[in-house]
């Protein structure tokens, strides 16, 4: 028996799979012992088979309930998030669980609530910190580089809109979409969100505005520490993946480009042309998704803190609700009004 | 005598040389055969004589009752700008004066009315929408390859803070400072604001908030024709002026670099470094200043409208003023509601 | 027992552990069951333990004999190539091996030869032409984007000198080094080099000098299909491994620039600077290591040539011999001449 | 009378218009009080009149006899150049003459001689010394910031070829186009060339070939403090007028970009697409024209010594006959064994 450190994967999907993936060839230290999906079937247990997984189960409790297995990653759908960490928790498991961890503020704090008490860590699917560019504009910031930040901003355009049907379930732009910014905003600023204030228009596809929600938002952001922000989402954006971080500050400004597939540019009668950014996230954030599982395999094995906790997961979705209510109310909102509404 | 127009300057400081000496080398068709400045002395008589220019005068009425002189270019301080535009439009001289027209909304107004009931000519001077950046991004935005607007976004901010004494008079930020801002959203948009949402902080120099001005604004916009929008302004990028657009559409996102002295990039152990921007707007306005008087002689000669005229100034000013409304009373502020409140 | 291609790995230094762990990670059609190494350790063996590799052994004959491996990737040192490429051929299997295929030219005709007439793919490690630049460059080309091709120019730079030990044993420049380039260069032009012309200079360092070759040179390059180039290398470029590609032609021109670890940029007073290129070719070709094997794999599975085979690396060591007899006689010398001289 | 420098520009042709306008626009210090043509016209006279200048004539004598002109600026025909530098050095005028002196390296070399007896300043038309970007460059490496200079690479594309006509008259691709990248290539290495090896084809227009020249060559440089250098030239680069240089050294590598009419880049379905190089020189060096002659005034009212002598032309001039030497017997050529076959 192998003296790796031996994990559970719940959820088989999209995301599931790419964490396996990943842990399988790049996470060396780690080994997956067994992986839970409520549709298991026979394609997903050869592909488990295929990956030297010994247990694919119908029943996440089968993992959860497994002395062998440390942690968790939980990958399935958002309703079943504050369940399994829950359970997890009081299982003594460590927790990796993609966001948000529920679609009620309320039910996600009981789950962090829980994971604390039971003193597991428990990191959440943000997975755009680990993104070489924002990262390194964070280092910028966190070692003064920078100087005082002054304004963060944030440029993130989806390459294609969801459906309309996904659209009607999504939770909406903020929660869905914007969510990924907030946390980056908070990020960035290494400061809490105080107050938010949003703009909003349906411009892509009338059938969001159908569906009650927007396509195309500016929100503008007040931070603790004085800083103000403001982040532009688009569910289009016709060029592909637009993910582009400023942090501007007392003694200079960081900022990134989009990544591409290439740096090749050709000069010809017509201009000279490079290559569109990435189309979406699998491709943009291939190595972000690598850096987080390793980020929180290295937390557990040192003992030291998540880089993406529950809290932050909490502070992220109280944004977002403040936004649609910003938008919705037609006036600035803060975040202690908010959380108050919540009973928070 | 030589059968070039002949036109007149108002003002001989920093930005009335400029002009005068951009004409004088650059725009061969137009002769200027007098200068004004209410503190004439030798040293300007040497320099307006250093530039062949015949008359050089304390009063700025002999220029503009000079029947030879068909334009005035106003140049002089903001409170006499109205004035001269109705002197110079009731003697039928067309006219270019400096941004703003007034510091009052309905005085300006009356200046517009006049000029208009004189059937002259009155562009303000608005120099970035001759910037070739800027130029390209609408003209790229005017031909339809950005498709439909949807998001405007700008990036403006000076190098080094004005003392408190200037920003104590200078009608603050959005009016000094952002009003270029809100010409060039209007600009790029092709359409009119017609909300605005501002957040600001005093982040650079307290001494500005103790003006009761800030120093770091961002401001939301809506306009007509359904785009939203957003400026960012500092006073202080210690890196340089930091001038950028970026116009978002159905097909596409047309932006631009910062101009700098040259694009030498030198590659050591301490990584790749470029030039900053250009410091500020006599370097990085250059060819625009001298790019708005060629087309100010331009519309005169061929009798078509201005590029930027009186209304734009006046839009322009309602908008900072609905921002410092904006600011002060915490919520989004109509365009509609301003005027009104103005009663224009 | 899996239906995977079974494969061996003769030699476990730095590039055979790379190749292994490549294709243990990223190629799941592929199962390495052996590795032979002429040290093999107990350390070595642990590592291919923990990678499942079932057999490691000194004795490379042990994969070749073994008639359950189809395949052998070689990448002992360079002084055993050609036997091993020679007695796997005769053996059936169908080989990769490192660069180059021997010192000596003679000796590397005939390890073709055998593969050849024993009918299975040779493919040879010229890694760069699986590079995302250089192969979208050369698609540029290939596909007419850049019409007739006329120039071809590479700049390729080593970020530290070797030791003047390695110096004195490698071949020297253009065998060490610029046959990277050479093959580069043929890939790019879709030709075959005609002549070259070397200047080269010791200006690194003089111990390379005392070693009898030099650190830095120029090769001006002419091709069978009429168009020119020019490789310029240097040992040490301080500032990272410099690795850029430009193909001119009739249409246009493409180029790359350097990969960098971000795209971030810090605009400070100092100036705005940005990463240095990656340090050298572990970080920059990671994707081309895994790329060329993934190629290779292809080129078996589904029975089609191999990007680069014996004969590139043939025509690769010609130019790189002419290279130094070039710089030798200090004229530009032949292909035609340098293949007779060595009788081939 | 005014008292400012009182110069003469001998020939009214492209060149001697741009160099009018520019010092009569840009050159305050400066008056210039005659021009003379050998095709001296209506038209030309009209010229000169709206440019205040007096006294336009068919015969530079006339100039260079006037006691009250100082210096001279040469832009008639190439073989008029020694002629009228000997002339009006002997009538004690400085000189400011366009490239090249003359196509006799003796006689150019005769004029040089004059000039320096009769102690006037001698500066020739090498204007790409005085442009932003390679200025910037000679700056990093004067000041030791790319460290010990070891490899210059000059890229010097014309967008479109000349006619066969012109190219018959021109003297050669090297004594036409590429004597200015020799003289870059001396400015930038801070050495002298000792030695020139030249490669060359006809790609672009096969009636160049029947002219006897060529249209697309690549040279490499030795220089005497030890670095080695590359220069390539193609008269034909269909995205725009290629001019790029890169000096590289022990510290470092300065390298420089295209100017471009505007920074924009438009994002869309097809790739991100920005503006080709400015069209050709007199876009691209606009301002080096204006550099040139400002030095050159500033070297005869300081009495420094003049940015660019008699001596580089005599050098580059050399250096472009050994290169056609080189080409022509298909060896190195030295500067040395070239110098002594034109007895210099």
């Amino acid at each position: 028996m192998s003296g790796k450190y031996k994990i559970g994967i719940i959820g088989a999907g999209r995301i599931g799979r790419l964490h396996t993936e990943n842990i399988s060839r790049m996470v060396p230290s780690v080994e997956i012992i067994g992986i839970a999906d409520v549709n298991m079937n026979e394609e997903t247990r050869l592909w488990a088979e295929s990956l030297n997984i010994p247990l694919a189960t119908g029943d996440a409790m089968d993992l959860i309930g497994n002395p062998d297995i440390k942690a968790v990653v939980i990958c399935s759908s958002t309703s079943t998030h504050a369940d399994f960490i829950i359970a997890a928790a009081r299982a003594g498991k460590h927790i990796f669980c993609e966001k948000p961890i529920d679609l009620s503020v309320q039910k996600g704090l009981e789950a962090i609530k829980v994971a604390k008490e039971a003193g597991v860590k428990l990191q959440l699917g943000f997975n755009r910190r680990f993104d070489h560019n924002f990262q390194h504009i964070r280092e910028l910031g966190r070692t003064g580089q920078v100087g005082d930040i002054q304004i963060v901003k944030i440029t993130s355009r989806d390459p294609a809109p969801p459906s309309a049907a996904y659209v009607a379930v999504s939770g909406g732009i903020f929660l869905d979409m914007m969510i990924h910014d907030f946390d980056m905003a908070r990020f960035q600023a290494g400061s809490e969100i105080t107050e938010v204030y949003a703009t909003g228009a349906v411009l892509v596809d009338p059938e969001i505005g159908k569906a009650g929600d927007i396509d195309t938002a500016i929100v503008t952001l007040k931070f603790a520490n004085g800083a103000i922000g403001v982040i532009d989402n688009s569910r289009q954006a016709v060029y592909g993946y637009d993910q582009r971080v400023e942090v501007f500050g007392s003694k200079g400004s960081a900022q990134c480009e989009n990544d591409t597939a290439n740096s090749v540019t050709l000069a010809t009668v017509d201009g000279v042309k490079g290559e569109k950014p990435l189309h979406f996230f699998l491709e943009r954030y291939k190595d972000a998704y690598i850096g987080e599982i390793t980020s929180f395999v290295e937390a557990i094995l040192k003992d030291t803190a998540v880089e993406v906790g529950g809290e932050d997961g909490f502070e992220d979705m109280v944004a977002a609700l403040a936004a649609g209510k910003s938008l919705k109310e037609h006036r600035p909102v803060t975040i202690k009004e908010m959380k108050k509404e919540l009973g928070v």
